[in-house]
């Protein structure tokens, strides 16, 4: 229809590797209806977020508008597209539509949550088509790292666009559909695709994908040479991986055991949701205590060095009653995410330290990523013919990489990160709005801010330790007693081997002391004031400038 | 003589990479004379020490037996080697013996902290030996990443070390001395080595090391092909590196600009002490400016995404003028130490969004190490035929692969992390003892132990923010007013949207006027109180357990 236009626009996950959303909208300007695809997380760390326990797409702009939306979708069921649904979703509260695998973990999440599980819905592939608003939205399977990855068919007035969603061209998975060349040349030979918005996560490889399948072999030698106990590691989501190596390790005469609760349940997810069929028999921890240690291999959580995962549990020495010692394998079947290496390390010298042979993924030996690589995302290009290419799911250097990909096939390509809305119904993409697109932390049970100062106090205190100042003053504002000084996270050892307290309380007594009654009648004024003496004081003695909290008690009459 | 032994052990750099130390001894056991080996930092990060500057071995028990210290040997001036001098050195004041150039950078580093220089003492390389007590020690020229790195020839009555330092196999190193099978052959065929303390940083690294000067073609291709201006980093002391760069640059017909204090500081120690011959003309950044982006080559410092250095400042906007802008190259001639993968992408992120072409070292091709790998060491343990190695420079993982290569050559080795004290007496090392062997952070101006809660209070702050809590109480221990809350790094907005203060202040109050006298009375006990409710209001309000200081104030009877 004249005036109306299709929109997308990214709230979180084009500019980073995590926490997925995208937005799209057909309509008149400023009222298109709206849907989302994918509500993700990303995880923290100390350096930007300490103490916070995940990170969310900031969905303000979305929430002002949840009136114009008509549902959510989500692709699959990894963390980075699903996990910030039991946060985020009670603000939108629309309607969920998934595969059965990914709906399975959705309605889990929301029990958890203690949210009601009616609006999420289970959708059958394409052809089954869902109708909200002006969309219709079909699920088509993609192989991907995880059971029921799907992309998407998003049909509209304004043409036809295919979010791929996570995916590799794999043409035996393990478990879970295969790439599909045929359907894909399918889905653009039944109506042009006018836009393609693309995973760039593996852009920088050139090498063509591996299959899930090749891992078999390599894995099965492994296992059948080692002598002791083998522990393997890898994503617990990877259900195909899960598979490949419990099947390696019965074959080689050993009973497998699997530890860490996101592992157990994934696989229950997919067996219940008959997605995994045919896994190996495995025993539970108290049963495998009895196995030898010859004939046991231990299938564990924590691939990146998580703390609370058993891979670094059993890093510390025993869980569940097992402990790794000299003669054992740990295996990672499983790659380091950049910013986890140091985590990842400690393990392996832990393990190291317990006599150990520890086996990481040999440079694709034992790993194989769950995404496209360059030569994959040219013949994806290449069997949807899209007018334009927007890649999404990347840092700024992947997507910047992925329009040069694009460009060199001579398709229109263009960057859009979080916050940066684009209008496809013309030829080309075209930037038609840009938004503050932040993101927000979950920090125990409330959400925060990342530019509210929460976050950036407690890196400030980490980083410059905190001195307390307590001051009491009279009804006519004169001190009584001495400044009160404590510390936290500072030496008390100063110049001259004196206490830093000490000098602090004799420094700021002195201040109050001598100051005018103009100063000490003005609670902002004296606040102030000994702040400054009080960082100055610090930086002379131990040459650390803190944060300060200045307490002024006034004594009134009752 | 009789009842006289032969002692090593590590203080720092054996069991992690950093901050190396290693002591030798010779005498009566526990009158051994000693000297030390390196004196090295290592750096801090969020994770395990927020805000400290660097990380020092801890050197008490050297300290205490300083008496028994003859001299410090530093085999070359990279910072994990030499960066403890200025801040341990005052503690120990034993002459400190090294090359021409470390001696030179040592000197700096003394003056910059206001330290005499005067036992700073240059040493000639093998033949020339240095006497000190027991011990006499020959620097032998290595290959390395930085000019003048040496290994040490330490013999004594006990018998001949080889104390490898950090070194490569490299016959053509560009700047400096070459890899010499021979001169390892003399140092065996002239007395045998009793021990080898060898380098273990890349022994995961199965292929022969690469030579400096394979770079030379492939950096001057790249460079001859780029269009506009080209930006290239590496680490500051790799002068050999900023040769073949500035060569490289100037053969393609541009001018080249050096930025970053710590690159000038080493070139211009490198060209004052000899070292360094023929760098090529490089401009001033002023006279710089003036030449077109497409003439010109800049080599800046930062290559690890140091937020102060020269590349962080480049990324982050105009940084002296300098801009960097859609059609540049920027090169990583330098590979990404584990860590820093975070810091490093930062910066390739925020180039990307200027439309600037990175580089990283392509797997090898613009970058080789300046360590040796596995064949390598095995070459270096053939040419020596030591009776046994000890692995040293490396995490726990490096040093037991290391004992394994030893072990499959048939040559004793035994893993000897930091406080190990091995006998090398005999004919097999021997653990004689083992100390309390840890790390100091240099944190400001002051030294603080790892373990003495200083760092940790700072880590729990940045985990779960802090409360101050002051109370106010008469002479008869009565509440005067209510509890006074102050928060940081905590949002303030509890459940249903009330003010946490509020909330805390309010249920404190409710505490102490509740409490009986008793608890009134006793500090201690009210401290403790006040904390607790202060916690668990926290967590029921907003999820965090925070840190918590209390202040008590007292009135009290003039």
């Amino acid at each position: 229809m004249a005036g109306e236009r299709l929109i997308y626009m990214p709230l979180g996950g084009a500019g980073e590797i995590g926490m997925n959303a995208y937005v799209y909208g057909h309509g008149a300007p400023g009222k298109e209806r709206l849907i989302l695809v994918d509500l993700g997380v990303a995880f923290p760390d100390m350096d930007t977020a300490p103490g916070a326990d995940v990170i969310l797409p900031d969905l303000d702009w979305l929430i002002q508008r949840k009136d114009r939306l008509e549902a959510i979708f989500i692709t699959h069921a990894h963390e980075d597209h699903i996990g910030a649904l039991p946060h985020l979703w009670p603000m939108l509260k629309k309607p969920i539509y998934a595969r059965k695998f990914t709906a399975a973990i959705a309605r889990l999440k929301f029990e958890e949550s203690g949210l009601a599980t009616d609006l999420i819905r289970v959708v059958e592939p394409r052809p089954r088509t869902v109708e909200v608003g002006p969309f219709k939205v079909q699920f088509v399977p993609v192989a991907h790292s995880i059971p029921e990855s799907a992309a998407l068919v998003i049909d509209t007035a304004a043409g036809r666009i295919v979010h791929s969603g996570d995916f590799k061209v794999d043409e035996t998975p393990i478990v879970g559909e295969p790439w599909s060349d045929q359907v894909m040349s399918e889905i653009a030979a039944e109506r042009p695709v006018k836009a393609f918005m693309c995973d760039s996560t593996n852009v920088f490889n050139s090498h063509a994908g591996r299959s899930e399948s090749i891992l078999a072999a390599p894995l099965g030698k492994l296992i059948e040479d080692a002598g002791g106990m083998i522990v393997a590691t890898t994503f617990a989501s990877n259900v195909a991986r899960l598979k490949t190596l419990a099947e390696a390790g019965r074959a080689a005469g050993r009973e497998i055991c699997l530890l860490g609760r996101a592992m157990k349940r994934m696989v229950a997810a997919a067996e219940q949701t008959g997605v995994l069929t045919g896994f190996p028999r495995n025993l539970p921890p108290e049963e495998a205590l009895d196995v030898p240690r010859r004939h046991l291999m231990l299938i564990v959580t924590g691939s990146q060095g998580e703390r609370r995962a058993a891979a670094a549990a059993l890093s510390r020495g025993k869980y569940l009653g097992f402990e790794l010692k000299e003669g054992d394998t740990f295996l990672f079947s499983s790659k380091t995410i950049p910013g986890n290496e140091k985590d990842v390390l400690r393990l392996v010298n832990a393990y190291s330290e317990m006599g150990v042979d520890v086996v990481d993924e040999q440079g694709g030996l034992y790993h194989v990523s769950g995404h496209a690589n360059r030569p994959d995302l040219e013949r994806a290009h290449q069997l949807l013919l899209p007018d334009m290419v927007i890649p999404m799911h990347g840092e700024h250097r992947h997507l910047r990489e992925h329009v040069k990909v694009a460009h060199e096939a001579g398709i229109a390509a263009m960057i859009a990160t979080n916050g940066t809305m684009l209008n496809l119904t013309g030829d080309v993409p075209e930037v038609c709005d840009r938004i503050e697109a932040g993101r927000v932390y979950l920090d125990g049970t409330v959400l925060v801010g990342a530019m509210d100062g929460v976050i950036r106090d407690r890196i400030r205190m980490a980083l410059n330790g905190q001195v307390t100042v307590t001051v009491l003053l009279d009804e006519n504002d004169q001190p009584l007693g001495e400044a009160w000084v404590e510390t936290m996270g500072l030496t008390d050892l100063g110049r001259g081997g004196r206490s830093l307290t000490e000098t602090l309380e004799r420094d700021l007594t002195e201040l109050i002391e001598g100051a005018p009654r103009k100063l000490l009648k003005d609670d902002d004024k004296l606040d102030e004031a000994l702040k400054k003496v009080a960082r100055q004081v610090t930086m002379e003695e131990i040459g650390k400038k803190p944060e300060v909290t200045v307490v002024i008690s006034r004594l009134t009459v009752e």
